[in-house]
């Protein structure tokens, strides 16, 4: 079998370990040559495919290094017009791929099944998300290193915060889901998590800040960057883009900053971790979990089981049909056990 | 209520976490106070008790922070004689104890079942292990650190290793059960992993570092400290147990390499984790698994669903029956997900 | 002899380390009380000046932890009005103490320069400066934490800028001193290093980037927060300050995305590193200067030479008026070692 | 100028920094050919010699990377025979290099200067050592990595001890000096430091501990593998090396252990670290160090500046004759300030 690979969207760490496994895994099996795609879908779109071939030793030594091996691209769109398709279709077929493994986010995952729908090429999925909300899979490689990474940023910053008596607000990834922000909250001991699922209300913020400012001075807020206050008909992320400067804004973390201080005693900073969430090696958690991704995803391909998606459900590896997670999304129920359990132990959600 | 906790058994990264929860969640709730039992056992079996009172500020900031604030003890036993058992249960009678919180491994386990029959106390549990091989639980808190502790060491070599052309063996924690040496082989990109579940063959480990000393001229070994050699009656632990001389010893690893030497042109060198494994902070993943486990430890305290100890299974927390985990335990099956994984990334297991 | 300690001006990873040494020396020299003022000056300020007995156990276990468990303040000026002084004079005098050891930097030299002699009481001063900037030291604690952090995060954003074929613009403390911005940048690998020593010219950075989109197909630049393009007559920092907006703005790196993205063909990003990097814990050199820093001033204590600040210059500690430094700045000449090696590996100046 | 570049003796992290900047260093002077010599004076003892050409591409990206991407020997030794030398000659005739750059320990630098004399090539070199032992070297790089290793070891093992009140003994290198052991003792809060220059006495050592077991109830011990007690003729690596069972002992810190138990009523514990300290990725002080290391070099082979080592002395960058440092250890003298300084700060010197 000729089987490419592909990663699409943003970068997320763990995708070395994904194309490492299912490249070993398909190697071990047999019978199959394995062809990295350049720059996600864009590697096909092309006059000339842009594609390396994947060995054994391509793929050894690169499990825990950040980033992908195979470059992405967050911008091409394989269906953007009839000439785009025909020119990817033609790169298939000159390319004699049996079946392609993507690998991405929902956004990717909808390209693909348009793709093989389109082209007829066979395609098996691997979710990519840092945020953690692809639907169906309880946890995807490159949270657990984008956890780590916005955890020890909390604690980083409450030597400042408790020298200094400040609050000080962390602005985490996550548009639409709170996973992040959530999880890095709890792992870094924050006093208020904000998600885009909870709407704050800015006074019970407040009051959570000033009661703090009498016994512990400090406070830390682990805000994902789609929260937003209640009653705004629109997250600050939205205004923002809509906005004749949008570029000069350093994240939304600063105006919860506007939006607290006239309320507080204590000094009030910001910090927005941004691209750092994504880059940086995967902790040996994700290395594990990508592995058994891409491993899975091998299975798939062996046995023939295309447009199937590998999950992560109840704790086992698994299997969906990847149309089933195309634009869906996992977002944090109000009554999530983590949820809960950050009110139980003194956490503000800011409702 | 008045509730104890108490710490029993080896350290593990995490109980601080949990002592946290506990105490935070039961303080949230209301009408409890909140003793912590000094070095586990002992403390309650010395003719004062020792104990401290845990309030929101004395659990605060500890999240993150190793080892644990109570003391343990490996080696107290309440249930070592009659006298002992009476004087604990006066002790628990004084403090007027309505419910102590365990938080142990399986052994702990079994003398809280001892103690609660004979005295009438009632127990939580909340299971303990750098193992990770407790039953009914599929990832216990402190696994994870330890994981990454071994993959990072395992990595670390792999500079030396590479530079030397060396075999560099590493030889983890675990006597029973191999989950530490199967995932951080795993996560470390270990070349031989060698567990206590399946006896290694040492001709087929030569064979598969021979076959590297060709091509990429070093090899990794990741090795559980209860491994041991196919048609050996004893494990390597069991013989150094026996014989007269075990304090010389410096760890199972340097048998191996004994064997393994005659048998290759390499030079074979030895690393033993050892305690390294034990210490430290715990990763960000297992403060909110912790947290998790200790919240959930509250709420069976409120509920009165004594004698029940928290577990994960299948992805959630829940919660077992802690005469059901006593001195069972979990250990890796030869057709476990992960060890066909890892034979099908061309891993050696060994046999 | 009764010593106070404070700790004054932006926090600073060491400072635990530093009150650790000066605290531990002066208990084993013996005939010393150590007394912590709390808040920097600020502590001295009020109607009743806010100290802590400082003993043996008090300064156990705090060597490794960041920030500064006196507390410190930015803004507390002793000098700035007769009422003010006048009270911090009755404050010593009400303390009873021989001499203050006073942590920080310039400025706060300055500070106690000024209390000294309109009070009469003895200084001894230890330099504390993320920037490294302290005329007379050539390293001062606290800096090789923030370049361990802003290398790290470099490398982090290393991943994302090779994956997706990007420029990242990393932006750095230093208003004045380039030395974290070229330390950083150095350990880092980046590829541009911008300084405020050095106006950059636009046209030569978006060179470099252009010769790298060919090749490499990524560029990664560090910018201290001081760095100016030349012809400006003000740094984007001082703009800032002026504008009418300067609280959206995200950091000076931003502005350099603006400058240079019409100039590229790839995408620019950027990171403003802000408070991570005076937070977090120090490293264990940054542990053993401070200690070093501190076990000095003891000595300038106990020999009684006030007035001296304790230095690190030719690689040996020593120390020099704290006048010397008052107020004055080292910073990073053209032809400085660092900057000419930077240079002759092919790293680009901006000029 | 065709220039030769190889690494000898043990590995140590930063090696490949150096090679990167004398590479880049070179290239970017101009008239420059740089050749990788492998596996140290091994790869020049062969029928053929075995180098790999070093161009801008190939040492790009190694900064970071701990070990060395031209392999190292630590036992070919080119002055062992005259047909070996003779080989040698012809080796370095044939590949027509005109300067080699050694980077190595003493050892190295020994036999480097050897085959100067014998063959007429020219060489220049730079200082590698852990041990940071190098005659006329105030600091060696991966030196700090190494002291960064062994005091997160110690502050790991920290909550071990606090949890279980135990002595815990970690063992560093430093077979002749002590360096590593008194620095890392510093940095990881060691109670006691037992360093090869200091011979400890057991009672001392005893006493200290039970001190602590009163008040602290635990005590971390730092010993370097040279360390012996009084009176003893040998160290206890010596008599090991003798015995007809040295494979067996795990290292000298299970000495400690034998002799400090029947004195203690605490639990004595050991942790070796063996070759954790040599591997992993250099700190950002060492890769910014053995930069420095590496151009100093390239200038020394432009400026034709042959036999000469470059060296850091009083915090600068120099050079010293090769046959200075050949053979000579620079160790720890009783006085030095960090003695004193951990004397004066309540740290147990053995004595």
């Amino acid at each position: 079998m000729r089987v490419g690979i592909l990663t699409g969207g943003g970068d997320c760490p763990g995708l070395n370990a994904v194309i490492r496994a299912v490249t070993k895994s398909l190697i071990r099996h047999g019978q199959c040559e394995v062809l990295g795609i350049e720059d996600g879908f864009q590697g096909l779109m092309e006059p000339l495919p842009r594609v390396q071939a994947l060995d054994w030793q391509r793929v050894s030594g690169i499990l825990h290094v950040g980033g992908t091996i195979l470059g992405t691209s967050n911008s091409a769109n394989p269906l953007r017009d009839a000439a785009t398709l025909a020119q990817v279709g033609r790169n298939l077929a000159a390319l004699n791929l049996d079946v392609v493994v993507v690998i991405g986010g929902d956004g990717t995952m909808s390209l693909a099944h348009g793709v093989a729908q389109a082209t007829g090429v066979h395609c098996v999925g691997v979710p990519k998300t840092i945020d953690n909300d692809i639907a169906h899979c309880e946890r995807s490689f490159g949270f657990d290193t984008a956890v780590t990474t916005a955890a020890e940023a909390l604690r980083r910053l409450e030597s400042t915060a408790s020298s200094h008596h400040r609050v000080m607000i962390v602005e985490t990834m996550g548009r639409h889901a709170g996973w992040l922000a959530l999880e890095a909250g709890l792992a870094g001991a924050a006093d208020v998590i904000l998600l885009p699922e909870i709407d704050y209300d800015i006074e019970a913020v407040a009051a959570h800040c000033r009661a703090r400012e009498q016994r512990q001075r400090y406070t830390i807020i682990c805000m994902g960057e789609g929260a937003k206050a209640r009653g705004a008909a629109l997250t600050v992320r939205e205004q923002v883009a809509g906005s004749p400067d949008p570029v000069r804004l350093g994240g939304v973390g600063h105006v919860l900053r506007m939006q607290l201080q006239p309320l507080l005693a204590s000094e009030v900073r910001t910090t927005v971790l941004g691209h750092l969430q994504r880059g940086g090696d995967p902790t040996p958690f994700d290395r594990v979990l990508a592995t058994r991704f891409g491993h899975h995803a091998a299975q798939l391909v062996v046995q023939r089981r295309f447009g199937q998606m590998a999950t992560l459900q109840h704790g086992r590896i698994g299997s969906v049909p990847m149309a089933e997670v195309a634009n869906v999304q996992r977002t944090v129920a109000r009554g999530h056990e983590l949820v809960t359990m950050a009110r139980d132990i003194g956490v503000c959600l800011g409702d």
